[in-house]
């Protein structure tokens, strides 16, 4: 393990979540906040005195870097974001509780969208901003943004490969362009893009400037905390529309974007996950508006509703309009299922990714195939590609690291006394980088009621929903440690 | 397709089937049970033609016969099976409703041990017996019993091979000797000497014979009907703890019993999925007798509930003696993950088995180790040995396969309204053939309030379970009908 290299590599991370929460500052200072002020200025203090002491213990790192390392640094940089990032809350008093600081920190990186906070309207607003402003940085991933602003330094692009692997959702990174680093670039780019988008049809319906860059920024990242108590409720529905539109946005992988924009229309329309994607959407949305009935006054009501929290949950953004908690049982099944599948790998969201739901399916027909056809080789193809067996082996590998972990954290968290329904959607919930689930934490109730302990259990989950398990679980590996 | 061959083995089946209605309707004789003994006469008036209109069409049959044959052939013969040996339950007008009583006898053959109906004292003594019975012969596999007693006819042992690989639980069918057709008899033999082991152990403690020989065929089975009310609270604590040890006796790997017979203590002794099993159960124990304290009066009464539950559980019987539905919810967490667990491979229990479960953790870990070394090959053991990787390969595809048809039967049955608790723990308790959930289908309740549609969904449910889902699955591929 080379220590040394992930040492500068921290260094260069909390840098970079130094550097992003200066515009929180500033915030605090316009709107005369000084509690928050404090906090983010301790903050900076504290990160820069990290910063200082791993350049000064890292100088002279070697260049080794292999996908171990890529892994573990990524592990480590996302905790390590976590705990200093949750100072502002912890330090302002906010939030005076630390755990419940790195719990809502925590969530805000991996785009969950779990908050401890019964009500969030007295928050400051420099605080409201970096709660936001922390889904935009985890979606597309705070390493690919640093691989995409600082120079190589000859360290090529293995070195590059390696960390946006680790960092990216999905089975199998596509390189846009040849370079790693360019295709960092690009994906910031059209993510930046988007984001922007999203603000100006935001303010087109009249939403105030501050909360229009907040929601879009919960938007994006397809994250989901919401800068009023009842989330997206309250806003027009027009608003409301275009929460709905661009979640699904979010939820496409982006280098359909880049095909678009490279003018490859009919690579995208072919593009297998993406039909998929829309299929399952499109497919909730008229089951449930059936199973709704006449749950609301109008059609157009439900198909609203519908549509914004079918969005919301199968892009693992989290936000509502509704209490989707009321709603009979079989749009909620629909909805557990929707946080299982998730959004397109490559993405912000989280879950297991339509992608992979679609290969574990092939590779299923493919063995069903295999045992009436023992003879024939069979292959698994992937719009109309041949899928590597390597990706398949790590697919399936997912699957059964994903089942483990879901289950044990379920027991784990039963400890507490809730109801199995409060315990199995919390798992999901956070696993998945939802939010809410159902019963004691649905839409309307809040994270804040487990213990300590539960809440440890969660921020593993959900980090290792965000970074897919296994930078999470080779930092319990004992021969990740062992120097060569 | 070799469709003859498949008819002439289900004329065969079938006349196994009639022959041990025989006894129970002896047993209506003597208890002048005359509506019942009507049932049975009728049913087996009906097996008789169908039977014979099977061996009159498929006279001629080829010799052709594959794994593809093996497994249509005990799909088909369950459901056919099931259709018809529910006959008695719905011609005595005891179950009056033909999908219930349908669902009844699915839940017996597959050793699920779910019931519809809200009490089993009103029944006759014939159906009761019936009941009980199906149990037995579905938990070694009617099919194997079939090729234990009739002569293989030059078929070879390719034909055996396929049928006891097709029928029996786990990941990988061992042969005990050479000879398939000489491994069923010894398989059966074993399961004889035990179910008569129980039922002595059960008259020692007074327990009336009728009783005694109900409980002993429901727990050989591991199947979990009760022939009163409260299923064993009301026996004496002496038959409850008999319950519990018969209940983990029949969840061990048969080949272990013949290992014993063999002399092999030592295999025996090491063999990991045994040590697994015996791990969970202990620890399982420990954890729920921790966690109910003050739950029972005294500390002896806790470790018999607990033990007794955690065995009924964990080899998918599904007896109770408690109502564990008001445990607290660390306890019930337990327990549902314990549903997923299941008892060994090669035992009468249901679900993954340990077994399977101990393949995908070690895939895991080797896939963890090859993100860590690519350049090492890794191999996974079991037992010091080296295991293919097409086992591994059908193992990740099994699990696969569990989670798409629980999503799927959940999100179906969830259509009647029940809770997300509820539907949750009704799938896993017919998928896994385990018997009682929780909440509305806890062990105080029964699956009756169901509609027709979720119960044919459940009825498939534990189908595929009992066969470990791809004898059932490949029903419905469309190139299983294609004539070669």
């Amino acid at each position: 393990m080379n220590y040394k290299i992930i040492g500068r590599f921290l260094a260069q991370i909390l840098t970079v979540e130094g550097v992003f929460m200066v515009p929180a500052a500033v915030i605090c200072i316009v709107n005369n906040e000084i509690p928050a002020l404090h906090g983010f200025l301790w903050s900076l203090l504290i990160i820069c005195a990290v910063v200082l002491v791993l350049f000064l213990t890292c100088r002279k790192a070697e260049s080794r870097f292999y996908a171990k390392e890529g892994l573990v640094c990524v592990g480590i940089s996302w905790i390590v974001m976590g705990l200093l990032g949750c100072l502002p809350f912890f330090i302002s008093g906010e939030i005076p509780n630390y755990l419940d600081a790195l719990f809502e920190i925590v969530s805000g990186f991996t785009t969950t969208g779990a908050s401890i906070l019964p009500e969030v309207e007295s928050l400051s607003r420099g605080i409201l901003y970096w709660r936001s402003f922390s889904h935009w940085l985890g979606g597309m991933g705070v390493l690919v943004f640093l691989l995409a602003i600082v120079p190589a330094g000859g360290r090529g692009n293995g070195y590059t490969m390696h960390i946006l692997r680790a960092e990216s959702p999905g089975p199998n990174v596509g390189k846009l362009v040849p370079k790693m680093k360019d295709t960092a670039k690009i994906l910031y780019l059209m993510y930046i893009l988007l984001t922007v988008l999203n603000i100006v049809f935001l303010l087109i319906g009249r939403m105030p400037a501050f909360d229009a860059v907040c929601t879009a920024l919960g938007t994006a990242g397809t994250g989901g905390f919401g800068i009023r108590n009842d989330s997206i409720a309250s806003y027009s529905p027009y608003l409301q529309n275009v929460c709905t539109v661009f979640m699904l946005l979010f939820g496409v992988n982006f280098s359909c974007y880049y095909l678009l924009l490279m003018k490859q229309f009919k690579s995208v329309f072919k593009d297998e996950e993406l039909r998929m994607y829309m299929g399952v959407v499109l497919g909730s949305v008229v089951l449930i508006v059936w199973n709704l009935k006449d749950y609301y006054s109008t059609f157009g009501e439900t198909v609203r509703h519908v549509s914004f929290q079918v969005a919301s949950i199968i892009t693992t953004t989290g936000f509502a309009t509704t209490d989707f908690d009321q709603w009979p049982s079989f749009s909620k099944a629909i909805l557990l299922c929707l946080m299982v599948i998730g959004a397109c790998a490559g993405s912000t969201g989280g879950g297991l990714k339509c992608g992979r739901a679609l290969l574990l399916l092939k590779s299923l027909r493919r063995n069903i195939r295999k045992v009436l056809h023992p003879q024939k080789v069979q292959i698994v193809r992937n719009n109309g590609q041949m899928v590597n067996e390597k990706i398949l082996d790590n697919t399936n590998a997912y699957l059964a690291a994903y089942v483990v972990i879901v289950l044990l954290s379920f027991i784990l968290i039963s400890l507490d006394g809730f109801s199995i329904t409060t315990n199995i959607s919390a798992v999901f919930a956070c696993f998945n980088n939802i939010g809410p689930g159902f019963d004691a934490v649905g839409p309307t109730c809040n994270f804040g009621s487990y213990s300590a302990f539960s809440k440890l259990i969660l921020i593993g989950d959900m980090l290792a929903g965000r970074l897919e398990i296994f930078p999470i679980l080779i930092l319990f590996s004992r021969s990740t440690w062992i120097r060569r």
